[in-house]
Protein backbone atom coordinates (compact mmCIF):
# COMPACT_ATOMS: atom_id res chain seq x y z
CA UNK A 1 0.00 0.00 0.00
CA UNK A 2 1.15 3.41 -0.84
CA UNK A 3 2.79 5.70 2.00
CA UNK A 4 0.68 8.37 3.08
CA UNK A 5 1.45 11.35 5.57
CA UNK A 6 -0.64 14.32 6.74
CA UNK A 7 -0.21 18.17 5.90
CA UNK A 8 -1.30 20.53 8.47
CA UNK A 9 -0.92 24.19 6.98
CA UNK A 10 -1.53 25.75 10.93
CA UNK A 11 -1.38 29.49 10.00
CA UNK A 12 -2.50 32.53 12.45
CA UNK A 13 -6.13 32.34 11.91
CA UNK A 14 -7.28 29.20 9.78
CA UNK A 15 -6.02 25.80 9.44
CA UNK A 16 -5.81 23.54 6.72
CA UNK A 17 -4.63 19.79 6.75
CA UNK A 18 -4.78 17.40 3.69
CA UNK A 19 -4.12 13.73 3.93
CA UNK A 20 -1.15 12.91 0.60
CA UNK A 21 0.31 10.35 -1.28
CA UNK A 22 3.75 9.43 -2.33
CA UNK A 23 2.55 10.93 -5.85
CA UNK A 24 0.80 14.05 -4.30
CA UNK A 25 -2.34 12.96 -4.68
CA UNK A 26 -4.68 14.50 -1.53
CA UNK A 27 -7.05 11.77 -0.41
CA UNK A 28 -8.74 13.64 1.83
CA UNK A 29 -8.89 17.30 3.34
CA UNK A 30 -10.31 19.51 6.50
CA UNK A 31 -10.38 23.18 7.34
CA UNK A 32 -11.05 24.81 10.41
CA UNK A 33 -10.97 27.91 12.37
CA UNK A 34 -8.66 26.38 14.98
CA UNK A 35 -5.55 28.32 14.04
CA UNK A 36 -2.92 29.42 16.45
CA UNK A 37 -4.54 32.04 18.21
CA UNK A 38 -7.72 30.16 18.92
CA UNK A 39 -5.52 26.95 20.78
CA UNK A 40 -5.26 28.73 23.54
CA UNK A 41 -0.94 27.78 24.90
CA UNK A 42 1.46 25.96 23.37
CA UNK A 43 0.36 23.02 26.34
CA UNK A 44 -2.98 22.81 24.11
CA UNK A 45 -1.60 21.98 20.49
CA UNK A 46 -1.74 18.39 21.15
CA UNK A 47 -5.00 17.93 21.77
CA UNK A 48 -5.66 20.33 18.81
CA UNK A 49 -3.86 18.21 16.49
CA UNK A 50 -5.81 14.94 18.02
CA UNK A 51 -8.68 16.32 17.61
CA UNK A 52 -8.25 16.90 14.14
CA UNK A 53 -7.26 13.43 13.24
CA UNK A 54 -9.88 11.95 14.93
CA UNK A 55 -12.15 14.40 12.67
CA UNK A 56 -10.53 13.25 9.95
CA UNK A 57 -10.91 9.77 10.79
CA UNK A 58 -7.05 9.30 10.47
CA UNK A 59 -5.33 6.56 12.58
CA UNK A 60 -2.70 7.36 14.97
CA UNK A 61 -0.08 5.97 13.21
CA UNK A 62 0.24 8.98 10.49
CA UNK A 63 3.25 10.77 10.12
CA UNK A 64 2.55 14.39 10.50
CA UNK A 65 4.64 17.27 8.63
CA UNK A 66 2.71 20.58 9.79
CA UNK A 67 3.90 24.46 8.36
CA UNK A 68 3.09 27.98 9.32
CA UNK A 69 2.79 29.62 12.42
CA UNK A 70 2.28 26.66 14.42
CA UNK A 71 6.35 26.96 14.26
CA UNK A 72 6.52 30.18 15.88
CA UNK A 73 7.24 31.66 19.22
CA UNK A 74 3.51 31.82 19.72
CA UNK A 75 3.11 28.88 18.34
CA UNK A 76 3.17 25.01 19.21
CA UNK A 77 7.45 24.85 19.49
CA UNK A 78 9.29 27.43 17.95
CA UNK A 79 11.84 26.68 15.10
CA UNK A 80 14.41 28.62 14.30
CA UNK A 81 14.36 29.89 10.62
CA UNK A 82 16.80 28.41 8.18
CA UNK A 83 19.02 30.64 6.25
CA UNK A 84 18.07 32.10 3.09
CA UNK A 85 21.19 30.06 1.53
CA UNK A 86 19.86 26.94 2.54
CA UNK A 87 18.14 24.83 -0.65
CA UNK A 88 14.52 24.57 -0.85
CA UNK A 89 14.62 20.95 -1.78
CA UNK A 90 16.96 20.39 1.16
CA UNK A 91 13.80 21.31 4.07
CA UNK A 92 13.42 17.47 4.13
CA UNK A 93 16.71 17.34 6.01
CA UNK A 94 15.78 20.23 8.44
CA UNK A 95 12.77 19.07 9.95
CA UNK A 96 11.68 19.96 13.43
CA UNK A 97 10.31 16.82 15.76
CA UNK A 98 7.78 18.01 18.08
CA UNK A 99 8.85 17.15 21.38
CA UNK A 100 5.54 16.67 22.79
CA UNK A 101 3.20 15.13 20.01
CA UNK A 102 -0.06 13.44 21.10
CA UNK A 103 0.42 10.04 19.53
CA UNK A 104 3.30 7.44 18.49
CA UNK A 105 3.62 8.47 15.27
CA UNK A 106 6.42 10.91 13.75
CA UNK A 107 5.12 14.86 13.68
CA UNK A 108 7.17 17.06 12.19
CA UNK A 109 7.48 20.95 11.77
CA UNK A 110 8.76 22.77 8.28
CA UNK A 111 11.13 25.43 9.85
CA UNK A 112 10.53 29.03 7.44
CA UNK A 113 12.98 30.94 6.29
CA UNK A 114 15.11 34.12 7.17
CA UNK A 115 16.40 36.38 4.53
CA UNK A 116 18.73 38.63 6.04
CA UNK A 117 20.18 41.93 4.38
CA UNK A 118 22.89 43.85 5.79
CA UNK A 119 20.89 45.04 9.32
CA UNK A 120 17.70 44.40 8.10
CA UNK A 121 15.65 40.51 7.99
CA UNK A 122 12.61 39.44 6.42
CA UNK A 123 11.04 36.37 6.99
CA UNK A 124 8.37 33.52 6.31
CA UNK A 125 6.99 30.64 7.80
CA UNK A 126 4.71 28.27 5.91
CA UNK A 127 5.46 29.94 2.41
CA UNK A 128 8.76 28.01 2.11
CA UNK A 129 6.62 24.71 1.85
CA UNK A 130 4.69 26.58 -0.90
CA UNK A 131 7.86 27.20 -2.33
CA UNK A 132 9.62 23.78 -2.12
CA UNK A 133 6.47 22.49 -4.33
CA UNK A 134 7.36 25.08 -6.74
CA UNK A 135 10.74 24.14 -7.38
CA UNK A 136 9.66 20.43 -7.36
CA UNK A 137 6.86 21.12 -10.34
CA UNK A 138 10.05 23.00 -12.21
CA UNK A 139 10.00 26.78 -10.99
CA UNK A 140 13.31 26.72 -10.13
CA UNK A 141 14.22 30.36 -10.78
CA UNK A 142 12.25 33.93 -11.35
CA UNK A 143 10.16 35.52 -8.99
CA UNK A 144 7.71 33.89 -7.33
CA UNK A 145 4.78 35.91 -6.05
CA UNK A 146 2.45 34.54 -2.83
CA UNK A 147 -0.23 37.52 -2.35
CA UNK A 148 -2.22 37.48 0.58
CA UNK A 149 -2.46 38.65 4.20
CA UNK A 150 1.38 38.96 4.08
CA UNK A 151 2.30 38.60 0.00
CA UNK A 152 5.41 37.85 -0.33
CA UNK A 153 7.97 38.08 -3.37
CA UNK A 154 10.69 35.63 -3.69
CA UNK A 155 13.68 35.58 -5.96
CA UNK A 156 14.70 32.04 -6.60
CA UNK A 157 17.89 31.27 -8.47
CA UNK A 158 18.62 27.25 -8.94
CA UNK A 159 15.82 26.48 -5.96
CA UNK A 160 17.71 29.11 -3.52
CA UNK A 161 16.09 32.19 -2.30
CA UNK A 162 18.16 35.02 -3.73
CA UNK A 163 15.76 37.51 -2.23
CA UNK A 164 12.39 37.95 -0.07
CA UNK A 165 10.14 40.97 0.61
CA UNK A 166 7.00 40.74 2.46
CA UNK A 167 4.01 42.77 2.29
CA UNK A 168 1.45 43.77 4.50
CA UNK A 169 -1.05 44.04 1.59
CA UNK A 170 -4.26 42.27 2.87
CA UNK A 171 -3.12 43.15 6.88
CA UNK A 172 -3.21 47.01 5.71
CA UNK A 173 -6.21 46.43 3.59
CA UNK A 174 -8.11 44.74 6.29
CA UNK A 175 -7.39 47.27 9.08
CA UNK A 176 -8.17 50.26 6.91
CA UNK A 177 -11.45 48.43 5.99
CA UNK A 178 -12.34 48.02 9.87
CA UNK A 179 -12.23 51.22 10.93
CA UNK A 180 -10.78 54.97 10.70
CA UNK A 181 -11.49 57.57 8.14
CA UNK A 182 -11.41 55.59 5.31
CA UNK A 183 -13.86 52.66 6.23
CA UNK A 184 -16.70 54.29 5.83
CA UNK A 185 -15.42 54.71 1.91
CA UNK A 186 -14.11 50.88 1.80
CA UNK A 187 -17.50 48.89 1.11
CA UNK A 188 -17.81 48.53 -3.03
CA UNK A 189 -16.21 46.13 -5.11
CA UNK A 190 -12.63 45.80 -5.19
CA UNK A 191 -12.74 44.08 -8.20
CA UNK A 192 -13.83 47.33 -10.27
CA UNK A 193 -11.64 48.00 -13.27
CA UNK A 194 -11.04 51.75 -13.38
CA UNK A 195 -10.70 51.91 -9.68
CA UNK A 196 -8.02 49.29 -9.49
CA UNK A 197 -6.15 50.49 -12.57
CA UNK A 198 -6.31 54.32 -11.15
CA UNK A 199 -4.55 52.76 -7.69
CA UNK A 200 -1.85 51.05 -9.88
CA UNK A 201 -1.21 54.37 -11.65
CA UNK A 202 -0.82 55.91 -8.53
CA UNK A 203 1.41 53.54 -6.51
CA UNK A 204 3.65 53.86 -9.64
CA UNK A 205 3.94 57.38 -8.55
CA UNK A 206 5.82 56.29 -5.17
CA UNK A 207 4.13 59.24 -2.99
CA UNK A 208 3.99 58.22 0.70
CA UNK A 209 1.04 55.58 1.42
CA UNK A 210 -0.05 58.00 4.72
CA UNK A 211 -0.65 60.66 2.08
CA UNK A 212 -2.00 58.70 -0.81
CA UNK A 213 -4.63 56.92 1.61
CA UNK A 214 -5.56 60.16 2.81
CA UNK A 215 -5.83 61.88 -0.75
CA UNK A 216 -8.73 58.83 -1.76
CA UNK A 217 -10.76 60.84 1.67
CA UNK A 218 -9.87 63.89 0.33
CA UNK A 219 -11.34 62.93 -3.42
CA UNK A 220 -14.37 61.79 -2.14
CA UNK A 221 -15.03 64.32 0.32
CA UNK A 222 -14.75 67.14 -2.33
CA UNK A 223 -16.22 65.43 -4.95
CA UNK A 224 -13.49 64.63 -7.14
CA UNK A 225 -13.66 60.70 -6.84
CA UNK A 226 -16.05 58.42 -7.02
CA UNK A 227 -16.43 57.05 -3.58
CA UNK A 228 -17.83 53.52 -5.34
CA UNK A 229 -14.41 52.97 -6.40
CA UNK A 230 -12.43 53.81 -3.26
CA UNK A 231 -12.20 50.06 -2.32
CA UNK A 232 -10.52 48.84 -5.52
CA UNK A 233 -8.12 52.09 -5.81
CA UNK A 234 -6.90 51.03 -2.08
CA UNK A 235 -6.52 47.33 -3.76
CA UNK A 236 -4.75 48.73 -6.47
CA UNK A 237 -2.54 50.92 -4.24
CA UNK A 238 -1.13 48.54 -2.21
CA UNK A 239 -0.75 45.83 -4.23
CA UNK A 240 0.40 48.34 -7.05
CA UNK A 241 3.19 49.08 -4.31
CA UNK A 242 4.37 45.68 -4.97
CA UNK A 243 4.67 45.69 -8.07
CA UNK A 244 6.29 49.05 -8.34
CA UNK A 245 9.07 47.67 -5.50
CA UNK A 246 10.12 44.68 -7.39
CA UNK A 247 10.02 46.45 -11.04
CA UNK A 248 13.32 47.98 -10.04
CA UNK A 249 14.39 44.61 -9.74
CA UNK A 250 12.71 43.01 -12.83
CA UNK A 251 13.77 43.26 -16.41
CA UNK A 252 10.86 44.52 -18.90
CA UNK A 253 8.69 42.00 -20.28
CA UNK A 254 9.88 39.82 -17.18
CA UNK A 255 7.74 37.10 -16.15
CA UNK A 256 6.20 36.49 -12.28
CA UNK A 257 4.83 33.37 -10.81
CA UNK A 258 1.50 33.51 -8.89
CA UNK A 259 0.72 31.14 -6.15
CA UNK A 260 -2.43 31.95 -5.08
CA UNK A 261 -6.03 31.64 -5.49
CA UNK A 262 -7.77 32.22 -8.67
CA UNK A 263 -9.55 35.49 -7.49
CA UNK A 264 -6.48 36.89 -6.41
CA UNK A 265 -4.43 35.77 -9.14
CA UNK A 266 -6.62 37.42 -11.49
CA UNK A 267 -5.75 40.77 -9.20
CA UNK A 268 -2.36 40.10 -9.68
CA UNK A 269 -2.35 39.30 -13.66
CA UNK A 270 -3.66 42.41 -13.56
CA UNK A 271 -1.71 44.26 -11.51
CA UNK A 272 1.20 42.16 -13.24
CA UNK A 273 0.30 43.74 -17.14
CA UNK A 274 -0.19 47.25 -15.61
CA UNK A 275 3.43 47.21 -15.11
CA UNK A 276 4.52 45.48 -17.99
CA UNK A 277 4.85 42.20 -17.03
CA UNK A 278 4.11 38.35 -17.80
CA UNK A 279 2.23 36.30 -15.39
CA UNK A 280 1.74 32.78 -14.48
CA UNK A 281 0.00 31.29 -11.84
CA UNK A 282 0.38 28.07 -10.17
CA UNK A 283 -2.46 26.74 -8.28
CA UNK A 284 -1.46 26.62 -4.47
CA UNK A 285 -3.58 23.39 -3.54
CA UNK A 286 -1.51 21.59 -6.14
CA UNK A 287 1.89 23.05 -5.09
CA UNK A 288 1.24 22.34 -1.06
CA UNK A 289 0.37 18.67 -2.42
CA UNK A 290 3.67 17.98 -4.30
CA UNK A 291 5.44 19.97 -1.52
CA UNK A 292 3.96 17.58 1.43
CA UNK A 293 4.78 14.09 -1.07
CA UNK A 294 8.46 15.45 -0.38
CA UNK A 295 8.04 14.91 3.19
CA UNK A 296 7.28 11.00 3.13
CA UNK A 297 10.05 8.92 4.38
CA UNK A 298 11.06 6.38 0.89
CA UNK B 1 -16.10 96.95 27.48
CA UNK B 2 -13.48 94.85 25.00
CA UNK B 3 -15.58 92.64 22.54
CA UNK B 4 -15.27 89.18 23.13
CA UNK B 5 -15.76 85.88 21.13
CA UNK B 6 -16.21 81.77 21.82
CA UNK B 7 -14.29 80.03 19.16
CA UNK B 8 -14.99 75.91 19.11
CA UNK B 9 -12.40 73.87 17.69
CA UNK B 10 -14.97 71.38 17.32
CA UNK B 11 -13.05 67.94 16.03
CA UNK B 12 -13.98 64.07 15.62
CA UNK B 13 -13.38 63.05 18.94
CA UNK B 14 -12.85 66.02 21.29
CA UNK B 15 -13.82 69.60 21.30
CA UNK B 16 -12.31 73.08 22.46
CA UNK B 17 -13.39 75.64 23.31
CA UNK B 18 -11.75 79.47 23.49
CA UNK B 19 -13.46 82.72 25.18
CA UNK B 20 -11.53 85.15 23.11
CA UNK B 21 -10.69 89.15 23.54
CA UNK B 22 -9.93 91.49 20.37
CA UNK B 23 -6.13 91.29 21.67
CA UNK B 24 -6.28 87.64 21.31
CA UNK B 25 -5.87 87.00 25.63
CA UNK B 26 -7.91 83.90 26.07
CA UNK B 27 -10.11 84.77 29.05
CA UNK B 28 -11.54 80.99 29.73
CA UNK B 29 -10.76 77.86 27.92
CA UNK B 30 -12.78 74.46 28.07
CA UNK B 31 -12.57 71.14 26.82
CA UNK B 32 -14.33 67.90 26.50
CA UNK B 33 -15.30 64.89 24.65
CA UNK B 34 -18.33 65.72 22.87
CA UNK B 35 -16.58 65.76 19.46
CA UNK B 36 -18.81 65.41 16.67
CA UNK B 37 -19.05 61.61 16.71
CA UNK B 38 -20.40 61.71 20.10
CA UNK B 39 -22.65 64.06 19.59
CA UNK B 40 -25.15 61.78 17.88
CA UNK B 41 -26.91 63.10 14.75
CA UNK B 42 -27.29 66.81 13.44
CA UNK B 43 -30.26 67.99 15.42
CA UNK B 44 -28.62 67.42 18.58
CA UNK B 45 -25.62 69.91 17.83
CA UNK B 46 -27.90 73.08 19.19
CA UNK B 47 -28.12 71.48 22.24
CA UNK B 48 -24.49 70.29 22.77
CA UNK B 49 -23.33 73.81 22.14
CA UNK B 50 -25.91 75.06 24.62
CA UNK B 51 -24.27 72.89 27.38
CA UNK B 52 -21.17 74.12 26.65
CA UNK B 53 -21.91 77.91 26.85
CA UNK B 54 -23.84 76.96 30.12
CA UNK B 55 -20.56 74.53 31.64
CA UNK B 56 -18.32 78.18 30.81
CA UNK B 57 -21.06 80.44 32.26
CA UNK B 58 -21.13 82.33 28.93
CA UNK B 59 -24.37 84.61 27.88
CA UNK B 60 -26.81 83.54 25.45
CA UNK B 61 -25.46 86.58 23.65
CA UNK B 62 -22.02 85.59 22.91
CA UNK B 63 -21.25 85.01 19.68
CA UNK B 64 -19.49 81.56 18.49
CA UNK B 65 -17.24 80.47 16.02
CA UNK B 66 -16.48 76.96 15.03
CA UNK B 67 -13.53 75.17 12.88
CA UNK B 68 -12.97 71.69 12.48
CA UNK B 69 -15.37 68.58 11.45
CA UNK B 70 -18.53 70.35 12.59
CA UNK B 71 -18.95 71.89 9.05
CA UNK B 72 -18.29 68.22 7.63
CA UNK B 73 -20.92 66.59 5.75
CA UNK B 74 -21.19 64.49 9.07
CA UNK B 75 -21.11 67.15 11.35
CA UNK B 76 -23.67 70.41 12.05
CA UNK B 77 -24.23 71.81 8.77
CA UNK B 78 -21.99 70.63 6.02
CA UNK B 79 -19.87 73.44 4.53
CA UNK B 80 -18.19 74.03 1.14
CA UNK B 81 -14.66 73.72 1.04
CA UNK B 82 -12.90 77.06 -0.08
CA UNK B 83 -10.47 76.93 -2.79
CA UNK B 84 -7.24 77.40 -2.11
CA UNK B 85 -6.64 80.37 -4.41
CA UNK B 86 -8.58 82.10 -1.42
CA UNK B 87 -6.14 84.19 0.68
CA UNK B 88 -6.40 82.99 4.47
CA UNK B 89 -7.40 86.64 6.10
CA UNK B 90 -10.34 86.44 3.75
CA UNK B 91 -11.82 83.73 5.75
CA UNK B 92 -14.08 86.12 8.06
CA UNK B 93 -15.70 86.96 4.51
CA UNK B 94 -16.40 83.44 3.85
CA UNK B 95 -18.02 82.25 7.29
CA UNK B 96 -21.17 79.72 7.36
CA UNK B 97 -23.90 81.00 9.51
CA UNK B 98 -25.34 78.01 11.19
CA UNK B 99 -29.44 77.94 10.63
CA UNK B 100 -30.24 76.64 13.56
CA UNK B 101 -28.23 78.05 16.08
CA UNK B 102 -29.30 77.40 19.84
CA UNK B 103 -29.39 80.75 20.91
CA UNK B 104 -29.85 84.63 19.59
CA UNK B 105 -26.60 85.54 18.83
CA UNK B 106 -24.32 84.33 15.64
CA UNK B 107 -22.88 81.21 15.21
CA UNK B 108 -21.21 80.54 12.08
CA UNK B 109 -18.83 77.62 10.94
CA UNK B 110 -14.95 78.39 9.77
CA UNK B 111 -15.11 76.42 5.53
CA UNK B 112 -12.18 74.59 5.43
CA UNK B 113 -10.18 74.52 2.10
CA UNK B 114 -9.95 71.79 -1.02
CA UNK B 115 -6.64 71.82 -3.34
CA UNK B 116 -6.86 70.42 -5.95
CA UNK B 117 -3.94 69.26 -8.59
CA UNK B 118 -5.41 67.67 -11.59
CA UNK B 119 -7.65 64.84 -10.75
CA UNK B 120 -6.62 63.92 -6.85
CA UNK B 121 -7.10 66.61 -4.03
CA UNK B 122 -6.42 67.08 -0.53
CA UNK B 123 -8.30 68.72 2.07
CA UNK B 124 -8.31 70.23 5.57
CA UNK B 125 -10.87 71.18 8.27
CA UNK B 126 -10.11 73.14 11.47
CA UNK B 127 -6.53 73.85 10.43
CA UNK B 128 -7.12 76.83 7.87
CA UNK B 129 -7.86 78.35 11.22
CA UNK B 130 -4.37 77.90 12.83
CA UNK B 131 -3.00 78.96 9.57
CA UNK B 132 -4.99 82.09 9.29
CA UNK B 133 -3.65 82.68 13.11
CA UNK B 134 0.00 82.07 11.83
CA UNK B 135 -0.55 84.36 8.69
CA UNK B 136 -1.64 86.77 11.11
CA UNK B 137 1.66 86.54 13.02
CA UNK B 138 3.58 87.29 10.46
CA UNK B 139 3.99 84.24 9.19
CA UNK B 140 3.21 84.78 5.49
CA UNK B 141 5.30 82.16 3.03
CA UNK B 142 7.31 79.21 3.40
CA UNK B 143 6.22 75.42 4.97
CA UNK B 144 3.92 75.07 7.77
CA UNK B 145 3.36 71.73 9.03
CA UNK B 146 0.51 70.49 11.69
CA UNK B 147 1.36 67.26 13.35
CA UNK B 148 -1.02 64.68 14.50
CA UNK B 149 -3.94 62.37 13.28
CA UNK B 150 -3.42 63.78 10.02
CA UNK B 151 -0.31 65.86 9.79
CA UNK B 152 -0.61 68.51 6.93
CA UNK B 153 1.75 69.89 5.20
CA UNK B 154 0.74 73.42 3.90
CA UNK B 155 2.88 76.36 1.55
CA UNK B 156 2.36 79.44 1.78
CA UNK B 157 3.35 82.34 -0.28
CA UNK B 158 1.89 85.65 0.76
CA UNK B 159 -0.82 83.74 2.76
CA UNK B 160 -2.05 81.76 -0.17
CA UNK B 161 -1.69 77.84 0.02
CA UNK B 162 0.12 76.63 -3.05
CA UNK B 163 0.60 73.28 -1.65
CA UNK B 164 -1.10 70.82 0.52
CA UNK B 165 -0.32 67.49 1.99
CA UNK B 166 -2.02 65.34 4.22
CA UNK B 167 -0.66 62.40 5.71
CA UNK B 168 -2.32 59.75 8.17
CA UNK B 169 0.53 59.60 10.64
CA UNK B 170 -0.87 59.56 13.36
CA UNK B 171 -3.98 57.62 12.65
CA UNK B 172 -1.85 54.44 11.45
CA UNK B 173 0.68 54.67 14.16
CA UNK B 174 -2.79 53.95 16.54
CA UNK B 175 -3.84 51.19 13.85
CA UNK B 176 -0.98 49.59 14.12
CA UNK B 177 -0.78 49.75 17.70
CA UNK B 178 -4.41 48.39 18.29
CA UNK B 179 -4.06 45.67 16.78
CA UNK B 180 -2.39 42.92 14.05
CA UNK B 181 0.75 41.86 13.23
CA UNK B 182 3.08 44.38 14.68
CA UNK B 183 0.97 45.40 18.24
CA UNK B 184 2.30 43.46 20.71
CA UNK B 185 5.76 44.99 19.75
CA UNK B 186 4.27 48.56 19.70
CA UNK B 187 4.56 49.28 23.57
CA UNK B 188 7.94 50.33 23.83
CA UNK B 189 9.18 54.34 24.17
CA UNK B 190 8.30 56.45 21.16
CA UNK B 191 10.78 58.78 21.73
CA UNK B 192 13.43 55.92 21.72
CA UNK B 193 16.19 58.02 19.91
CA UNK B 194 18.10 55.13 18.31
CA UNK B 195 14.92 53.73 17.19
CA UNK B 196 13.26 56.91 15.99
CA UNK B 197 16.50 58.04 13.64
CA UNK B 198 16.63 54.36 12.40
CA UNK B 199 13.06 54.70 11.16
CA UNK B 200 13.90 57.75 9.97
CA UNK B 201 16.75 56.74 7.74
CA UNK B 202 14.74 54.23 6.24
CA UNK B 203 11.59 56.47 5.45
CA UNK B 204 14.64 58.20 3.47
CA UNK B 205 15.09 55.07 1.29
CA UNK B 206 11.78 55.17 -0.08
CA UNK B 207 10.33 51.68 -0.31
CA UNK B 208 6.88 50.61 0.53
CA UNK B 209 5.54 51.64 4.14
CA UNK B 210 3.73 47.91 3.40
CA UNK B 211 7.12 46.52 3.26
CA UNK B 212 9.22 48.59 6.03
CA UNK B 213 6.44 47.75 8.49
CA UNK B 214 6.48 43.84 8.06
CA UNK B 215 10.09 44.08 8.65
CA UNK B 216 9.83 45.81 11.81
CA UNK B 217 8.32 42.42 13.19
CA UNK B 218 10.81 40.10 10.74
CA UNK B 219 13.61 41.90 12.58
CA UNK B 220 12.30 41.64 15.98
CA UNK B 221 11.05 37.57 15.41
CA UNK B 222 14.93 36.97 13.50
CA UNK B 223 16.52 38.82 16.69
CA UNK B 224 18.20 41.07 14.08
CA UNK B 225 16.74 44.00 15.97
CA UNK B 226 15.78 45.25 19.67
CA UNK B 227 11.52 45.06 20.10
CA UNK B 228 11.50 47.73 22.64
CA UNK B 229 13.16 50.18 19.66
CA UNK B 230 9.89 49.04 17.42
CA UNK B 231 7.54 51.60 18.65
CA UNK B 232 9.67 54.62 17.99
CA UNK B 233 11.14 52.89 14.60
CA UNK B 234 7.60 53.14 13.03
CA UNK B 235 6.92 56.60 14.70
CA UNK B 236 10.45 57.53 12.46
CA UNK B 237 8.95 55.72 9.62
CA UNK B 238 5.90 57.33 9.45
CA UNK B 239 6.92 60.89 10.31
CA UNK B 240 10.24 60.44 8.12
CA UNK B 241 7.74 59.64 5.20
CA UNK B 242 6.30 63.21 5.49
CA UNK B 243 9.76 64.94 5.24
CA UNK B 244 11.28 62.88 2.82
CA UNK B 245 7.72 63.28 -0.07
CA UNK B 246 8.49 67.56 1.27
CA UNK B 247 12.08 67.17 0.77
CA UNK B 248 11.79 67.12 -2.80
CA UNK B 249 10.15 70.87 -2.90
CA UNK B 250 12.31 72.16 0.02
CA UNK B 251 15.85 73.04 -0.41
CA UNK B 252 18.33 71.84 2.13
CA UNK B 253 18.89 73.82 4.94
CA UNK B 254 14.98 75.56 4.19
CA UNK B 255 13.01 76.07 7.66
CA UNK B 256 9.94 74.12 8.43
CA UNK B 257 7.51 75.78 10.78
CA UNK B 258 5.70 73.55 12.85
CA UNK B 259 2.35 74.44 14.70
CA UNK B 260 2.48 71.44 17.71
CA UNK B 261 2.61 70.76 21.45
CA UNK B 262 5.72 70.23 22.30
CA UNK B 263 6.00 67.04 23.01
CA UNK B 264 5.50 66.43 18.61
CA UNK B 265 6.90 69.62 17.94
CA UNK B 266 10.54 68.26 19.50
CA UNK B 267 10.05 64.69 16.88
CA UNK B 268 9.66 67.20 14.48
CA UNK B 269 12.71 69.04 14.80
CA UNK B 270 14.71 65.65 15.36
CA UNK B 271 13.07 64.65 11.87
CA UNK B 272 14.03 68.42 10.43
CA UNK B 273 17.47 68.38 11.79
CA UNK B 274 18.09 64.44 10.24
CA UNK B 275 16.49 65.94 6.97
CA UNK B 276 18.70 68.69 6.86
CA UNK B 277 16.11 71.22 7.89
CA UNK B 278 15.59 74.27 9.89
CA UNK B 279 12.99 74.18 12.10
CA UNK B 280 10.70 76.80 13.98
CA UNK B 281 7.92 75.79 16.73
CA UNK B 282 4.88 77.93 16.59
CA UNK B 283 2.42 77.55 19.68
CA UNK B 284 -0.79 76.29 18.56
CA UNK B 285 -2.80 77.87 21.48
CA UNK B 286 -1.63 81.07 20.51
CA UNK B 287 -2.03 80.67 16.87
CA UNK B 288 -5.70 79.33 17.43
CA UNK B 289 -6.27 82.33 19.63
CA UNK B 290 -4.85 84.92 16.95
CA UNK B 291 -6.98 83.73 14.69
CA UNK B 292 -10.52 83.61 16.44
CA UNK B 293 -9.56 87.06 17.33
CA UNK B 294 -9.53 87.97 13.85
CA UNK B 295 -13.49 87.06 13.46
CA UNK B 296 -14.94 89.65 16.25
CA UNK B 297 -16.69 92.06 14.20
CA UNK B 298 -14.90 95.35 14.96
Amino acid sequence: MDKTILGVDWGTSNRRAYLIDQQANCLAEYEDDQGMLAVGGRERFGASLDGLRTAMGIDATMPVIMSGMVGSASGWQEVNYLDAAVPLTELPAHLAPVAEAPWSANCHIVPGYAYRRGPSADVMRGEETQLLGAVVLGQRDGWLVLPGTHSKWVLLQDGVIQSLSTYMTGELFAMLSKGGTLSSMMGGDTSDAAGFAAGLDQAGVGEPLSNTLFRVRAGVVSRSAPAEQAAAFVSGLLIGAEFAAAARSLPAGGTITVIGSPALARRYAVAAQHFGLQCQVLDPHRVYCTAISQFIKG
